[in-house]
């Protein structure tokens, strides 16, 4: 069982895939955050991916390295929230993979500069079951990230399986 | 008791103070970052945190606001490991207060562009245990940031004591 998140600063999304040659989409959905301090709103996120990963079981958690953003401000508090999500991650037992950007798109389309439309056509090939899912992009960004650990790593997860 | 935090990427630098009116400088140092990858890096400062916490028993946390570093990557990463802070300092039960650069130096100082030099000679007098401490920037960040608290929040932490 692999974990994609994408975090952000009032909510995360977040997909679980399982499967060892084909994947499967599992689950999917976002994590939102509505305290209002700073502290309280990493603190919920923490929470609710602690209550996610009880019930999932994720051995691998995947999420993508970030850039720096058109806004500065922005970009540190997603920076936060995803040392939160990392810390999260590695305190339940999950080894955490990063990927970049162009990594993802490059392992989903086999281009590095795909656009959006691209990429939910080629998760939708990839995962017949997110054809039905009318989702935000948070949601397809971990539903991708999930998926390029899946393909870049699915032997070694295969070999931790054994 | 006041713990005041200054988030880096290998290392924080950390104060405890405590007293009513004249404050006392308890302990500082700092938590360093051994660990490779970066969720373990992550995890090692929140345990090291979790860890003073439990020592020192500190019932308000004081972190400076973090803005846009020159190098983004840097800035990330140390946002990355301000949000373990955060969310381990909430976690503990402390209550979170943020101040701004300018907030921190014109509170300690006078004036809201204070040099690094000033700001040391002003510690020294608050803090007079302070006058034989040989400590890193980060550790003197902590303090400011720290004694920034015990100045703008004493009556309200005094309340809360009552």
């Amino acid at each position: 069982m692999i974990l994609g998140l994408d975090p952000g600063t009032t909510a995360a999304g977040y997909a679980f895939i399982s499967g060892e040659q084909a994947p499967t989409l599992r689950a999917a959905g976002i994590l939102a955050v509505r305290a209002a301090g700073p502290g309280e709103r990493l603190c919920e996120l923490h929470t609710a991916l602690v209550r996610l990963m009880k019930q999932w079981k994720p051995e691998a958690v995947a999420i993508e390295k970030l850039f720096f953003a058109a806004n500065a401000k922005t970009a540190m508090a997603v920076a936060e929230a995803r040392g939160v999500l990392l810390l999260t991650a590695v305190l339940g037992g999950t080894t955490v993979y990063e990927y970049t950007p162009a990594e993802i798109k490059k392992t989903i389309t086999g281009q590095g500069n795909a656009d959006k439309r691209q990429m939910q056509k080629m998760l939708r090939l990839a995962l017949p079951e997110t054809r039905e899912l009318r989702a935000r992009d948070d949601v397809f960004d971990a539903l991708a990230v999930a998926l390029t650990c899946h393909y870049k790593e699915k032997g070694r997860l295969h070999l931790a399986n054994a």
